[in-house]
């Protein structure tokens, strides 16, 4: 039988390959996902949420996997276009074969630095015409 | 013999019950911190980085930990006087039975906004004379 943790490292592998019409197939239609934003309830609203992440990811490496019969955690060093130290942690919930819970943590803070510095750099220069 | 997770367990025992005396004696003198902000080098800048944190602490509940011969890996959910959700994770190294190098990941957003916030209100007010 696969275990929860073989499940998990698939799923991992999927969507860190950019393959998230792979990555969907470990997941529950009615999964839960706890992320540092808020709950996320179901597999379309999760994609919505790590998918443009996925998109963003430069290379990836897994530090940490974990497991049991119900459960699999992982932490993972990412680097992303935006950001070039991304880390993550998992805590993964799985039955019957699919992922139905998972707690996301990483740091918002870079990311949400990049965007101001991206906003910044992207709005008209001071006096600048805008019509 | 103590397993990593043993010792891990207690560690986070202590800080948790804010006794940070308790919490040094699970860490090597020359540990290694990967944290949000950057790498800290010895048990001492860990701890200037980690007792505050400590101190602002409200609850906290593990919700996951796992470990190996080596290594151990926790996820918890904490609540601070500045920040009512702030989860994190952690993944130690163990070596003669003390922990040698932690990778810690959380949120730093919402510490972030709640020190603007606090800039703000303990800012005069404009017009305010500040002489």
């Amino acid at each position: 039988m696969t275990t929860p943790l073989e499940i998990v490292l698939s799923y991992h592998r999927a969507w860190t390959s950019q393959d998230f019409d792979l990555a969907m197939t470990y997941l529950a239609d009615d999964m839960v996902c706890h992320a540092p934003a808020g709950r996320l309830v179901g597999a379309e609203a999760f994609r919505g949420f790590m998918e443009p992440f996925s998109q963003i990811l430069v290379s990836s490496e897994l530090v940490g996997s974990f497991g049991d019969e119900t459960t699999a955690m992982l932490m993972y060093d990412t680097s992303t276009r935006p950001v070039a130290d991304a880390p993550g942690a998992e805590l993964h919930t799985v039955r019957d074969g699919k992922i139905v819970e998972l707690r996301i943590i990483f740091d918002r803070l870079p990311f949400e630095q990049a965007r101001t510095v991206a906003a910044t750099r992207s709005a008209p220069p001071e006096g600048a015409q805008t019509e």
